[in-house]
Parts: structure tokens; sequence; C-alpha cells
């Protein structure tokens, strides 16, 4: 295990920022990267550019992370997780990949994924092999025990989907199946899937 | 960053401890504190007396702690929070300051206050912006969605309030109106409000 | 407190393996076991054989582990707590020792029990004094109350008894009081309690 230091980086490679106390294994780590802390990243990790990992985090062999993607502090992902661009994970939230994990009985896991510009509330747990579509907003403390689609709002436990959500974060209002954003996005709703009509 | 250590504190100023492990960066930290290993604490946060604050925690700029606060082992606190005297933050709790987070939008952020000698359970999750009364009690694992009155006891998911507490965390009978904890203390019930009668 | 490095315990105790950021007070541990970095295990902990504790976990005096326990990330026992052999704790799981904790009222632990070859989901938590049964299995998110039967599975927020596992960790499925799971063990339900017939 390789100790990478600040000051390393700073003067051989100057791409990335990874905090002296962490624990860096893999060497695909994207342009702009900041990893914090106490943060543990094993080899076969694929990590984009502009991304911000916490403290306390630990990253296991054969996830993938997008870019510009946010994981706060204490989150540990499993094998299989791939996390798209511009996900959000909130602090202390819990992914899964083994659906009933017994001590000495090796299981398949099942990798989450959650789509690309969804967020993920604090402390929220989410089961193995679920999809969080595009733009969802999982609520804090939700449990997620199956797919969220696309642009969903999401919480409760177990998570149900309650209300939509603009690419931008604010939650969308519909009246006769389209919705416009403050933020000046427009959204049809056509067979209760939310749809991008106009940026 | 500076890396404090016991050692250094142990000579040139006995007033606090703080564990090797931890990176402290605030100086505003009051006599008799305790902080434990890997634990973080920015620059711009204030730490009253006899706190105690335990292992992989995070403490954001802008937090402000009372005297007498209990923070237990990994729990990140974030800019707008306050704890007052005497709160008791059970492990893995989850305070949050953002509502609708999104990678690549800022958002304003909404400090929770947890009031005077109020304790929050184990893995409970705490959303932006919430007020927990004096002397509340909020049990391991709830939800809270909204402000919490002084002395209830408030549990569940979304968190309600199901019953109220004394001041020395045992739970108040009322009969009457009227309630005295086995610890001496009076307390009467005045328009769904607990008040202390009697020390 | 001594800060155990794995090239120590390589050379003098090939026993088991300590990561070097590790802080390991107990000396009783037991062969075969692993401890993960950030993680630290007070004087008076007792830990079995082929035994894997993760990073960021925290275990206190008074804690006793058995054999061929997995304890995942970011996890800390309290004083009281007893793992019995082959129990299984999911990442970020929160168990707990304290009903009504109040900063400067000291009250007395009540230990929780996790019985022998037990699973507790990621993000659960259990609170004080609850004996969670032999092969049961608590779902990720659960917020357990009371105690687990036997060869239970558990889950929701209060967790309620919604089946039955077998000791492999596979959904047993009963036919007139009868389960035959596809490893082979066969089951009887008697009075309400999961009974191994043939093995």
């Amino acid at each position: 295990m390789k100790r990478s230091s600040t000051s390393k980086n700073k003067s051989s490679n100057k791409r990335f920022f990874i905090h002296p106390a962490a624990l860096i294994e893999t060497k695909r780590i994207g342009k702009g990267t900041r990893i914090w802390g106490w943060s543990h990243i094993q080899e076969d990790v694929v990590i984009g550019e502009d991304c911000n990992i916490g403290e306390h985090c630990f990253i296991e062999n054969g996830v993938r992370i997008g870019n510009k993607v946010i994981i706060k502090n204490g989150i540990s992902l499993w094998s299989g997780t791939i996390l798209e661009d511009e996900v959000f994970l909130g602090p202390n939230s819990v992914l899964t990949n083994e659906r009933f994990p017994r001590s000495g009985f090796r299981k398949e896991w099942e990798g989450i994924r959650i789509c690309q510009g969804a967020s993920i509330g604090a402390g929220a747990v989410i089961l193995p092999g679920v999809v969080v579509g595009r733009y969802a907003t999982v609520g804090a403390g939700a449990l997620v025990t199956k797919d969220i689609p696309n642009h969903a709002l999401a919480y409760g436990s177990p998570a149900k989907v309650k209300g939509w959500m603009c690419i931008c974060g604010l939650k969308l209002v519909f009246k006769n199946k389209k919705a416009k954003c403050s933020c000046g996005r427009k959204f049809g709703l056509k067979a209760g899937k939310v749809i991008l009509t106009a940026e």
C-alpha cells in the first residue's frame, strides 16, 4: 500500500490533490479531483475528473466513478458500484452490494448504479442491485429497496416516489403534464416519465 | 493543516487533550475538552469547555459548540450547525445542512440547532434547518423532518412526539398535567409545553 | 496507546494482521484475525480467530467477539456488546448500549448480544439490550427495538419478523411446517420456532 503525500503530488503531479493521511492505491484519478484524509481507495478503482471524495471513505476494487462526483464523509463503496457523472452522495449514506451476507458463505454481489446527476441524501441506505435514475433525489435517511425513476424525488422507509426534480436540484410542479423550473428548464410528463423539453 | 500532538499539548498547554491522530485547525477550544483520533476540526470552529469529541468526526468551518457537549464517533457537522451546552450526539448520527444538494449547483445552507441538554440517538438523521428543543430526546434511527419541542421524546421515521423527558434523561409520566421525576424535579404541562416547576 | 505495525507483527508474531494505521491496545487477538486501518481497539477487548475488522471502527473496553466474525467499516461497539461466532455486521451498522443518554448524567449500559451466525444489515440500528438470535438476518437500514428470534428475517422501522433464514443465508420457504434449503439443510417449524432437522 502506497501512502501518497500532498507534497509529492504537488511536486511530481499537480493534476489532483490527495491528502497526506489518505491511502491511495489506484493510479487512475482524473485531473482536478481531491481526496481527503483517512480515506482508502484500492488499486482497481477508476475516478474521473473534478471529483471531491471526503474523509473516512473506503472505495473497493471494481468501483467506477465518473466526473464531478461528490462523495461526502464516511462512505464505503463496494465492488460493482457505478457512480455516473455529477452524482452526489450525502454524508454517511450507505451503499451495499450483497443481499444476504453470511460469515463463511460467499455470495455473488449485485452492484448499485447511481445515474448521472442523481443525489443521495445523508444517511440513506440503498439495497444491492438498485438503479437510481438520472437527476433523481433520494431523501435523507431513506431506505431504497427498488429502482428509482429518472428525475424522481423519493423518500421514506421503504422509499417511494413523492415528486419530481429538475436537473438543477429544485422541485418540479407539474400542471397539465408540463413544468417550468425557476432555472428556466422545461419538462413534460409522458407515460409517467419526466422528459426535458427545453433547456 | 497543523497536526497537534498529545505531548505538545501536555507540555505547552495542559488545558485540553487532542489525540495525536487528530487534525485540529481551530485555536478556540475550551478547557477540559478532549478530541479523539482521526477527527478533523476546521479553523473557524468554536468549541466550549469539557466537551468530548469522538473518533472519525469532521467539524466544518462555521460550527459553534457549547460546553459539556458529547459528540460520539463518526459524526460530521456542517457549516451553520449550533450545539448548545450539554448536547449529546449519539454515534453515527447524521446532521445535514443542505435540503436538495446537486453536484455543480451551489445552494444556501440551513443550519441545525440542537438546544441545551438535548440528546440525539445513535444513527438518527436530522434534516436541514431543524431546531431540536431543550432537553428533548430523539430516538435512535429516527428521521427528524421538523422542529422538536422542549422536553419531547420523539422517534420514528418521520419522528413524532411520543412522550416527554426530564432534564436528567428519564421519561416523565404526567397525571393531571403534573409530573414528578424520580430525580426530584417537578414539571407542569401547559398548552402542550413542559415547564419545570421545582428543581 | 501502542501503535502496532504490520512489520512488527510479521516479524515477532505472524499469527494475525494489524494494519499500520490501526491503534490496537488489546493483546487478546486470535490467530488469523485481520484488523484494518484507522480502527481503534481498547485494551479490555477479546477477539477470536479468523475475524475481519474493517476500517474506521472503534471497539470499547468490555466487548467480546467470537471466531470468524466479520465487522465491516465504520462501526463502533460499546461496552457490554457480545458478538458470538460467525456474526456479520454490515457497513455503518449502529449498535448502542445506553437507552436514554444525557450529557452529565451517567446511566447503566445494556449490552447487545448478536448470537451465532446472525447477520446485521448495512446501516441498521440496534437498541440497547437487544438479543439477535442465531442465524437471524436483520435487513439493511432496519431499526431493531426488541429481540429477534433464531433464524428470523427481520426488517423495517421498527423491525418485524418477515420470514425465515437458513444457516447458509438463503431464505427458507415453509410448506406444512417443513422447509428444505437448496444447500441441503432441512428445517421444521415448531411453536413458531425454526429447528434444524437435517444437515
